[in-house]
């Protein structure tokens, strides 16, 4: 036996969401159903209205649903002549959130993964490249993820403008602020010494 | 800086959902968008329909789109003349799975809560008192929880019953099956003995 079809349906709909399983999405569903209805109708139609119309920003890649995101469309951003390349949308509101950069981005949504069939067009570097042409930035600051990955990624990045006279920077990898040195892996630790500035 | 209006919309909407917060709603909305918009748009149009058309059993109150739960519709559960009182829809799947149990049910959709202003007729009791004259069952087994609240709403029915010549029962508490006694509460291991049968 199951619940009726209609209730089935979004049990198994609400799956589709990252870290929700059988469990989850029948306590969302009665949660919903009992409690929140206006809040479900409401859910409904965004994710409707998202799913149909957002789209990716023509110059950076990012989400928006018009067709250049709010940084690209401001003039302002311009005027500091960098790009910072980022993986993901996400990683954009995380650096917006520090305050301390007024360039534009270019987001490649994803990173090099050759085995899952990601290569430099997957990602845009195509786009990239134009776009460097196009717009001739004094300064490309790769904040891709200090992964494997993310490095390989910022590598051919940084192979790929070593013609071009374009400054390119890697962000600065170490010890997070407020950490404790005797809690931090080797390999930070490593990168934080070999990065060392003077005073 | 925040993400365009209508992914800023989806990441609010989201956060209706039990135990999903910002961060989540965040990484929810850019799986959907970058993976999988076909998954999205349908559990955007089951949460529409499910929010519109789901309604409760006249019978049981459990959550269906019909006027009568599959169970209800189904004459062969009269039979055994048996009404089980349980607490939520999900508690109704639990007892199914289980395939001990082959009589109707009553779901109350809550628990007796007076603070919460959750009284006798918010759980239905009205309207079970008026099932029982109208079926007159031969047996009603208490399911609600073995919490305070579940035992106090157990003790109200059985108090509500007392005139009639209905038999009521409680389930069993006490050691689940697997379990190693050990790692058993007191309570339960109390109601465990205290409920023991001979063999």
């Amino acid at each position: 036996m199951k619940f009726s079809p209609l209730v089935d349906e979004l049990i198994k709909s609400l799956q589709c969401l990252p870290g929700v399983g059988p469990r989850s999405a029948q306590r969302m569903t009665f949660q919903l159903l009992e409690r929140d209805r206006a809040a479900g109708h409401k859910l409904g139609q965004a994710l409707s209205e998202a799913m149909a119309d957002v789209g990716h920003c023509q110059r950076c890649r990012t989400f928006t649903e018009q067709t250049l995101c709010p940084v690209c469309d401001n003039p302002k951003r311009a005027r500091s002549g960098q790009i910072c390349v980022v993986e993901s949308p996400a990683d954009v509101l995380a650096i917006e959130t520090s305050g301390q950069y007024d360039g534009r981005y270019f987001v490649l949504m994803g990173h090099l993964s050759p085995l899952d069939g990601l290569g430099p067009d997957e990602i845009g570097l195509d786009r990239l490249e134009q776009l460097l042409q196009d717009e001739a930035p004094q300064e490309l600051i790769l904040a891709t993820n200090p992964t494997v990955e993310g490095d390989a990624t910022a590598q051919y990045i940084a192979d790929m403008c070593r013609e071009s006279s374009i400054r390119v920077s890697r962000i600065a990898h170490g010890v997070p602020v407020g950490g404790e040195l005797e809690y931090v892996d080797g390999t930070t630790l490593a990168l934080s010494l070999s990065g060392r500035r003077e005073l």
